[in-house]
């Protein structure tokens, strides 16, 4: 399992979900317009507590960003 | 949520169940037995690669390292 594109792919797709530009994430996460946009690229290989903060500025529960999305599901088989 | 410490609870708990040794883990997993103790007490920030390649090498899914457990729900309220 790449760990990397799979976070990057579920935070791109929640992010859009709550109509969410980048800037904003960064704004209210804390991090970098930078850092999220090579995360959503599968570049970053984040810590739990990273994790963590961004589920809070995205408001989702942090599981949410680390569950097998389909393609990883796809990949596995 | 302590993240640190929750991760360090998971995995204490899986290897306790496994009935591994920190050095039996360190070994199967290429992290040092310090890694581990340090991680098992809160005191490390996993990224999710370390987190993934510790639940192959406890032969568990990842996101069993990272699930609430029943002292982090009980903080939660």
């Amino acid at each position: 399992m790449d760990m990397r594109r799979l976070v990057g792919r579920n935070v791109l797709r929640i992010r859009k979900s709550k109509e969410m530009t980048q800037e904003r994430l960064a704004e209210v996460s804390g991090f970098s317009q930078q850092y999220i946009s090579g995360l959503e690229k599968g570049q970053r290989n984040p810590t739990v507590v990273t994790i963590y903060e961004l589920s809070v500025a995205l408001d989702v529960d942090y599981l949410d960003l680390l569950k097998p999305d389909a393609q990883s599901k796809r990949e596995k088989e």
